[in-house]
């Protein structure tokens, strides 16, 4: 199996063995709530065995579609927000290499949109997409979100201009409800390609559902092994046997109530941006409610040593770090030596550049915790299918978990919906006259 | 001149207009320590007068260099850590084409590198670099910092053996200091073409220097129409004509000593979210200290709406929100209108994407004011080099009164050198013998 180890030992010195142990019997009442589908929310614990009840044959017919997208396609277009994006950009680009952007030869190329409303991103989007052979994967439980579908009419439109709509309608592929709802409906009526979100698989959870497969499969990745890795996690966890998510999940509240109430994901690894990303929306709308909630952040270090550095290592004690460490790198650089060494590197001359990375990881968590910054490190061994699935599920976990002991609902996202009930009064949305009248009224 | 307009108004339920009026005699002694340069860390405000003090030689020079290296180079690789990218990257997306990476005909590509100890990303580079006519932009002040100038090592290796080494010390340009340092010298020797970072210019306050004039010049941009709009932001504010940075300076320090801890930088336009990146680093790393400080945080909306809005609506009430607006965009494009309608969006046939988007905008802040998160609306009229270099101008002169108003030293950042003393130590740098020694112990 693959490896997650959590080690907690420079959080102690903020949060006592004692205490955590002291939350020993909360933690197991947590895990047993969610095990056993009896707390708030457990109408979407559908991803708690989603690895294991994912068939092999779903799997072969996603690779079947991505294979001829593929085959068929310069670029692709995934249509979808928050959820329906982020954990398939976090795993593309943890697998990725980040200068295939630049090359023609790389196909096809995926992209994202109707993840934002930006008028000048489409603009650019359309014009790319401008006589270039292009597909679409459509991500929306209910096809009326306005992001993706503001996006998704004016590429389907463009997509049938420049192919027609027979050939349209096999470059599109929709991942949305098993009946309900207009993106349902299309798909039957043109005959689309679909793919099923549950009814209790919510967006943030449902990366290892075809809304994260697809897009995943359609880059040539392994997402067999990534279901994997994700299995293997899921028995573990469930079982029993693999307490990781449980020590995560009970330190990060012990930092919590002991008044550290920032967490920032660090990685040393440019790879895992977007999975930080991810990671945010999960714990941050899972958390984030009834004026509770540790507020997550991210960095990636070294980089941002050099923008976030300071703060963290002398701002507000208000903060802890949680440490995704990547053992083992893919490819090999050794440091060249230099006659003239003027920029005095020559006492690494035939060094790796990731044992430089590996010493500033070192260091720089020492010095955080001088600095008063508890710690938390999570070490994975690589960045392959196969431990990004288990560390998909390991943060899933931990975080029904840890949702239960901080004594919210994990799973819902009440706060989402009041922004968009003021944007629809303001658009004078059909259904929303009365609110119309309102919002009209009060910003005069 | 171009517009920059600050809205409190929506703050003022948090802190009352009498308490931010009470902090007058406060701001005014911030602003002058400032502009007389009578306060900690006065030997680093070359920034203060930058814009007026750049000469037109100086841009000519500059745009005739990147002139040369975009006649020569399909690439050009900035090598360059915190302030030495972050303003760059800053400006070039907030006025690039997101798409233009896939364009092979968009040249030259820029592309960056020593912002990170990443093997695998410099592999990846270097990879990509292979039987490319490239150019390198080497930012450092001193030639040793340890991600540039490994980055370097092996770039300039990779140049001269591809292209010789006349060539190659014709397409690599140094940014540095005036006389000393290991970068200096070698520039001196190589003959390449060069340009200073003055001494009393922080990294951070260094993007309408040649630090970040350079690249965004060799991407294409006018950088006097972005000087310009320094300049002018500049006289209007040292005249004490333009209070707004005063009024963003004494609100934020208002809302962070009504318990505000967390200050999230908003925008609704994706260009700007290197922007935001380049802020984090201006604030985080200039208030940082003393253990206090605000803790800068940033997203994108409508995008992250579906990642961090729960959080922002619902969580903890200790963060405020500052909004920058973009008024106009770019491009049009109307959302078409639908026979079938299922998606039900044909209220909004024949609107802009930005009508709707700029809806969003307002339906989000009067959610989240409701919801209990204070307000900063900050304007613009549109992503133009002049307002950029405008905008760039009142953040650099705010973040500098409001850390007077904190009372800090905004203009060093002592705890970055921690975890360099570190690394260091475990690398067994020469001249680190004893520290070696000792972390060694520590860690066992």
């Amino acid at each position: 199996m693959s490896n997650i180890h959590v080690n907690i030992t420079d959080a102690l010195g903020t949060v006592s063995q004692k205490a955590i142990e002291a939350m020993a019997s909360e933690v197991r009442e947590s895990v047993a709530t969610l095990v056993e589908g009896t707390g708030a929310g457990n109408d979407f614990l559908g991803w708690v065995r989603l690895p294991e009840n994912t068939p092999d044959s779903l799997v072969d017919d996603i690779n079947a579609t991505a294979a001829r997208l593929r085959g068929e396609c310069e670029v692709v277009v995934v249509v979808g927000i928050g959820g329906s994006y982020l954990g398939a950009k976090a795993v593309l680009e943890a697998l990725g290499n980040p200068f295939d952007v630049y090359n023609k030869d790389a196909r096809p190329q995926i992209v994202f949109a109707g993840h934002n409303i930006g008028e000048d991103y489409l603009h650019d989007l359309q014009q790319y997409l401008d006589g270039k052979q292009f597909g679409i994967v459509v991500i929306s439980k209910s096809g009326t979100t306005t992001e993706p579908a503001i996006a998704f009419r004016l590429l389907k439109a463009q997509l049938e201009a420049a192919v027609g709509r027979d050939t349209a309608a096999r470059r599109i592929v929709a991942i949305t409800d098993a009946k309900r709802g207009a993106l349902r409906t299309l798909a039957t009526e043109e005959g689309y390609t679909t793919y099923v979100i549950d009814d209790n698989v919510g967006g943030r959870f449902s990366v290892l559902s075809p809304v994260g497969l697809l897009p995943i499969a359609i880059a040539g990745h392994d997402i067999k092994a990534l279901l994997d890795g994700a299995r293997e996690r899921q028995k573990a966890i469930l079982s029993g046997a693999d307490k990781s998510a449980e020590v995560y999940a009970t330190t990060r509240n012990a930092l919590y109530r002991a008044g550290k109430k920032i967490e920032i994901l660090v990685n040393y690894n440019p790879r895992l941006h977007y999975f930080a990303e991810w990671w945010k929306q999960l714990y941050g709308e899972s958390e984030g409610k009834d004026h509770k909630g540790i507020f997550p952040a991210a960095v990636d270090f070294s980089t941002d040593l050099h923008s976030m550095g300071q703060w963290i290592q002398d701002g507000e004690r208000s903060i802890f770090e949680t440490v995704i460490s990547v053992s083992k790198v893919d490819h090999e650089v050794r440091i060249p030596s230099d006659e003239a060494n003027l920029d005095g590197l020559n006492f690494l001359a035939g060094k790796r550049v990731d044992e430089v990375n590996k010493m500033a990881e070192l260091g720089t968590r020492l010095a955080h915790i001088d600095g008063g910054v508890p710690n938390i490190l999570i070490t994975i061994d690589a960045l392959t299918e196969r431990t990004l699935g288990s560390l998909i599920y390991f943060f899933e976990a931990a975080c029904g978990i840890s949702g239960y002991m901080l004594g919210v609902n994990p799973f819902n996202q009440p706060g989402v919906e009041a922004y968009k009930r003021n944007m629809f009064a303001l658009l004078a949305k059909p259904g929303y006259e009365e609110e119309t009248k309102a919002i009209r009224e009060r910003i005069g």
